[in-house]
């Protein structure tokens, strides 16, 4: 793991007196803890910051950033260290802020579905909490992330072709602004016109435009029925026309995921269940006891079209827990597959009718390059990922898995769609989203320029700054 | 009216002559044109442009901003006039750009339920183009207002608590940047964590950061099944209750707008209708047969513990559109009700708990106040409007009306709300905004100054981009 030093704007020195000073041994320079907050779980390399702060409220927050801003040190905002774009990397080292600490439920309410909480509570935390209340928060990640972490990315999951997104789902934030200012954005108003978007901005923003300290969500009613079924499928494509057809014919499943055959046989051995190591669909429904049933019977009859086998029912809350736990372990369950690899995520999303069209082929460049490299996706809105399992150290083989990516990516812009789904850009994705915005790319930089003119946020993440440099590489 | 000249940045004259060569006959300085394009539907005064110009096309759009930015011109973008907050006034003179000869609908993807169209089609030209693909497009403000400039003012209307508003139904956009860039933002990917959310930012941005020439909706199938009543109360405040027990019991009510006894009067006797004048509510249900059934059973069982009286059911499609056109006529109603008033409306949304304690805190300060102002609201999600007669010549009744806005808008923020729900800031609530956000104008402020340095693009919208300076007064 590289440990960077690349900024010389300034001594470092007093500012970790300063920081020292205000979080006593809440700031750490030990080489292992800033090694594990400055590498994900992915491909991308490592880059160790040069301390790591771990602050308890908004004000040490805004303090902290107060003191990097005179001293002009970079700063990377850390959740659970669970993103997939090497988001977390300190490239030019600096301070890692790490919010875990920061893990309150401020405020539930539950008459008006919200509640606020500090940035460091994870989705799961938050389910805990709720249970009892007949509410639930349903962005789900793999990982069981931050909810900062999530509104940073811009984050989604199985659930979101039925409740959206991150964009969505959160009211307003709390944010510490690049010159250390607590402003908040957003109301607990269902809507608003009061301006520009200022929550939109920061939600999908990673970190380079102001920490995310408090959020306040949306919140949603238990449903009354649940049901959730793991159909097999003869092809690919069988399992993908399903897909389009129920979507299409407006069926309001609330999860539609797709897993591949090599996908289905990871799932399997790591999460030891005995499906047909077939193209599969994890459905579930949810609504009154009656509208479950018609949803299950008419995706039935579309899968039934397509070459589907039996549908596997499961109704207890145990039975699905275990099934979308199964489904959430799915990076664990891939990395077992060729043990000392890493993964590299494609993350594209297209428009629904275009769907097969790019599994397909995605699984056809995948295997004519012979990479491993199973599929897993969140079909229903179109967003699906090949994940390649890469020996970091064979530049032939990282080549082939980039030359893939490229295709993959370069072939769902050309269909109207995105190269990140869910993931975001991070430093992995730049070159595919300059693909994709164009001249839009200049836009965000003057935003970032205006908001950050120190460029101590994040720095080199989402976009290169100077259009001239080159990209990163891992 | 005031014909404003108020910027001495440059001689107009040669700009003009430029844009006479680029457009011909669709650029004038006939009087009664520019007059008609700097005065909205509302109490604020009127101030005309130099000259309106008929752009054909996006690039004529560029061309005409990259004339006005040499010559540091201002522009106000125009759609078709009805927003209601003084957006379209040229409070600096310049150029007002009027997109209604853009009004092509560029592609219709069934497959995938969206749409490409030209800033200048109107929501109701949309519908009727759907209409044979069993699709449509569900905001619906009051008048007939172009996408563009619903876009522009994040708009929503009767249908937000079931569909959302422009937030979340615009997938992109076509935006012609004040230095004449033409940039796309979004895809027609359903979701994307690509980089900063540039399309949210431009919704809702009020022409001040560029123009919308083209935007990409998300589309909706036609239900099964509508159904809509109307139900009568004994109070306001039974109707009110009626309305936060439905939500907070999650009936998926498709509509439910509130009017209260003065507004019933003026419906009545605009639309020609016979309703008990009467705190009212209008609801909307959608769905399978079945569904409708038993949400609509759930509603009168709801109402009736509040005082309801009958429910008049409308099945037929041509009785719930006459019920539908009358809601969205409350504009003119109102203003029949005192000729020769001008209408200034409140737009405060409140969390949905809080709704009862606004809307009767609000009526009682205006009988207090003994003004006319007639009630009406999207109270699915917590937003209603206080539409005040005013006499603009009357300076006593002028500051009562704003005594008792403050009121409404200071009680709003108080309980998590905010100034406006879906009308905009323009120039007439900038106050409000400010109390509003606090430090997070200063985000919006450097923004503003990064995307638009010369500050062409609607100028004197919003907020105030220099803090020192007065607030507008009408």
């Amino acid at each position: 793991m590289t440990v960077a030093h690349a900024f010389s704007r300034t001594d470092l020195a007093p500012a970790l007196a300063e920081l020292r000073l205000l979080l006593g041994d809440r700031l750490t320079t030990a080489l292992a803890v800033r090694e594990q907050h400055g590498k994900d779980l992915t491909y991308h390399a490592g880059h160790a910051p040069d301390a790591v702060a771990f602050p308890r409220t908004t004000e040490e927050v805004a303090e902290i950033v107060r003191v990097c801003a005179r001293a002009g040190v970079p700063i990377v905002p850390y959740g659970t260290g669970t993103s997939l774009e090497g988001h977390i990397a300190a490239l030019e080292g600096g301070i890692t802020v790490d919010l875990s600490g920061m893990a309150r439920i401020i405020e539930v309410n539950d008459g008006d579905m919200d509640v606020r909480v500090e940035a460091g509570v994870t989705r799961k935390a938050l389910n805990a909490h709720l249970r009892d209340l007949g509410l639930f928060f349903p962005i789900d990640p793999g990982a069981d992330a931050s909810i900062g972490g999530m509104a940073a990315t811009r984050a989604s999951g199985t659930n979101a072709v039925r409740y959206g997104t991150m964009r969505e789902n959160v009211l307003g934030l709390t944010v510490v602004t690049p010159s250390g200012e607590v402003i908040r954005t957003g109301t607990r108003a269902r809507k608003s016109s009061a301006g520009y978007d200022l929550t939109r901005l920061y939600v999908g923003s990673e970190g380079t435009l102001g920490i995310i300290t408090e959020v306040q969500l949306r919140l949603h009613g238990v449903p009354e029925a649940i049901s959730a079924a793991v159909a097999s499928f003869e092809t690919l494509e069988g399992a993908v026309d399903t897909v389009i057809t129920t979507i299409q014919s407006g069926v309001p499943v609330s999860r539609i995921e797709l897993l591949d055959a090599l996908q289905m046989k990871a799932v399997n051995a790591y999460s030891k269940l005995d499906y047909p190591e077939q193209p599969t669909l994890f459905f579930e429904f949810i609504g009154t006891p009656a509208g479950v049933e018609e949803q299950a019977r008419m995706v039935e009859e579309i899968a039934d079209g397509f070459g589907a086998g039996v549908f596997r029912w499961s109704t207890r809350p145990e039975d699905r827990n275990r099934l979308w736990q199964a489904r959430h372990d799915v990076l664990w369950a891939t990395k077992m597959l060729r043990p000392g690899s890493e993964m590299k995520a494609t993350d594209v999303c297209v428009p629904i009718s275009r769907l097969a069209e790019a599994v397909l082929a995605a699984r056809a460049d995948a295997e004519a390059a012979g990479l491993t490299a199973p599929i897993v996706g969140h079909v229903g809105d179109g967003n699906f990922h090949l994940s390649f399992l890469v020996d970091v150290n064979d530049p032939g083989e990282m080549a082939a898995a980039e030359e893939v990516n490229d295709k993959v990516v370069m072939r769902a812009l050309a269909m109207g769609g995105t190269c990140t789904g869910e993931h975001g850009v991070g430093s992995g994705k730049m070159r595919h989203l300059e693909a994709e915005h164009g001249p839009g790319i200049e836009v965000m930089r003057a935003i970032k320029r205006a908001l950050d003119p120190l460029n101590i946020m994040n720095p080199g993440k989402i976009f290169r700054l100077d259009p001239s440099a080159p990209f990163p590489e891992r």
